[in-house]
């Protein structure tokens, strides 16, 4: 096991019908804005429900923060802040929505160019203040609501922007707030919460034995739920389980002291900035891929996963780890989402493009290895058709 | 799943050699009273680290916490807190020294009769302030590290003080700092432990899947690595599970949301008071009596613990149930601890005694149904000759 740091200051509520307790954690006198996305709370009636919590509080509605939230749109929200003095922020929304206001809660206390924001992770920026802020989730999926990280679009591009400032100080998770959610939104956020997972875990082992079991579980349940879950839209306890694991896929538990492999994300989100396909469709086409290409480093690793998650115990360790890989492209498959680079009408004259992004942002040595050159980013490309 | 609040503000800092950073966690003009057990920081020289690391500071020390600390005890350090304007608390050592700081933090910040602490679980007290502090752990075992619960001794009795002022701001979790642990506290670690989840976890479904794949792959861990980690003391990998699954098997992450049973915990808690055995042994005695009389309402659960921690598959259900509860014994005598009453020399005489202390602390309806009446409670020690 590596050393680590583990710290998440988060606080859950959770649970069915629990909006009404938003007021002990926003400050009376607070000023709030509440931050949305394309209107579904407001149709759905979770709009409605936050307002009505919030009626002691002097607050501001900011919607229209889009899927993959711009850079651009944000900054309107950092205008409406300061001109109206706001001093607390209230995501209620999905990924998009949470991931927005992190970069709002950062940029409206940033003195400098609000880009620096963006650039932080190869370029220093001075982040050293965030506004508060909360989250109401309405989409299990990115783990936003417990972490501290946010991917934000600027020009043709996406950047990872994670800071320890932009821990929601709490959220509000309630399964039954997703029920409306369209069947391909709870396969898509199945998908990632499952890769969320695979980043972290299929590396190389480092007898981590609790990362390694908790990834697991949770492989195991968003196999065992993940179809059902977009079968069954308003069953509560399936969508309770998967509400749980998704969060607890990416809050920094099962990623504390092993190697992690933030390729799939990383190619994923070039895919999503120059062609517009949903986050979580890219992971579903570049991680068989990635795996198959990586075997040789990831070997131990994927027959740990193809005995322990896939049950696969008899045969050689190649056959099991090609039944892992095979399953797992199955798996998505099954929740409706193509695994292949052509049915998303790629061809390889794109893959100029595609390198040339990963290059302008540094991204030339992924992995957990960092073996993952510009060229094998090519060649995982090349074998996702 | 159950609704439920979770929240963790501890910072952890897990890792080999990493005392040098306390510096950071620390206020540079706090004034520091290092608490410590009974010396064995002193004489492997965790202690001589820890004061290396604080030479910026102002620091005392208060040695003597002993295990099972004692209110009368810990009420010296408060004396010696007020009179030396001490403003932050350091922790170095166990359970013990851990719980017992806790308590110190809010006695040194109540106004009122500091015995009014003790008695908060039934008696409301006007718990507001704590003094900050943080933790260096030498034993794994309590979870101590990363909760907010102490046990405190007090007359002849163990009282549970849970109150969420006392998260240690940060706890520093070395493995190399347990190597010159006696291979019976190191068993004492495993048990506590193991319990620990059992308590949280083998109760009724409640179809919590992360919460029990969690749990079950702790136990899991712990079967593998517990005698083990007894025979092989300065193996650095395997004491960094044990450290981790332990500070995870009693951090509120296991139990957010499903039904908890801590019976073995408070009728151990009384062995402790009358015979002083020591808390881990008391478990280990407890549990396999207490699985067999509340056989019936834990059966579902008794069977997937069955399936699939000891992989049990065939067989009737109550040949799983049985040979599960069997295999939990045998586990916990593997590591050189006996699981029967007479093996300390209680026996039926003893029981009013024990009854009654559960009766003065209001412990008549125990378990996740609260069933265990004292009756019940009886019965339990009548199945664990």
């Amino acid at each position: 096991m590596n050393n680590f740091n583990f710290h998440n200051p988060t606080q859950i509520i959770f649970g069915r019908d629990r909006l009404n307790e938003l007021v002990n954690y926003i400050p009376s006198k607070a000023k709030v804005l509440i931050t949305y996305g394309g209107g579904s709370v407001e149709k759905n009636g979770t709009l409605q429900k936050v307002r009505n919590a919030l009626s002691n509080n002097y607050f501001r509605e900011f919607g229209g923060i889009e899927p993959n939230p711009r850079f651009e749109t944000l900054m309107k929200a950092v205008e409406l802040i300061k001109k109206e003095n706001i001093d607390f922020l209230l995501a209620v929304g999905g990924g998009s929505v949470m991931d927005g206001t992190k970069f709002i809660s950062l940029a409206a206390k940033y003195n400098g160019d609000p880009e620096e924001i963006l650039y932080h992770s190869f370029k220093p920026a001075d982040l050293k203040e965030a506004m508060p802020f909360g989250t109401v989730v309405t989409l299990p999926a990115t783990g936003s609501e417990m972490n501290a990280a946010a991917v934000i679009s600027y020009k043709e591009s996406k950047y990872a922007v994670i800071c320890p400032l932009t821990f929601p100080r709490f959220s509000f998770l309630d399964p039954a707030l997703t029920f409306t959610l369209p069947k391909t939104q709870v396969a898509n956020g199945v998908i990632d919460t499952f890769v969320h997972v695979m980043e972290q875990y299929l590396t190389f082992p480092v007898d981590a034995r609790f990362q390694d079991r908790t990834a697991e579980g949770i492989l195991q349940t968003l196999v065992e739920i993940g179809r059902k879950t977009m079968d069954n839209p308003t069953d509560y306890v399936l969508r309770a389980n998967l509400v749980w694991n998704s969060t607890m896929a990416l809050n920094g538990l099962i990623g504390a002291g092993v190697p992690q492999d933030w390729t799939t994300h990383m190619i994923g989100h070039e895919l999503t900035a120059f062609f517009g396909i949903d986050h979580a469709k890219t992971l579903a086409v570049i991680l068989p891929a990635l795996l198959q290409v990586r075997y040789e480093q990831k070997k131990e690793k994927l027959i740990q996963y193809a005995e322990r998650v896939w049950k696969i115990e008899n045969g050689t360790d190649e056959f099991k780890a090609d039944q892992a890989i095979r399953k797992t492209r199955e798996f998505f498959e099954s929740l409706d989402v193509k695994t292949r680079l052509t049915d998303y009408n790629i061809s390889s004259s794109d893959f100029d493009k595609i390198i040339q992004g990963l290059k302008e942002k540094h991204l030339t040595e992924l992995s957990e290895t960092r073996e993952v050159t510009l060229e094998v980013s090519r060649h995982i490309l090349e074998n996702a058709f």
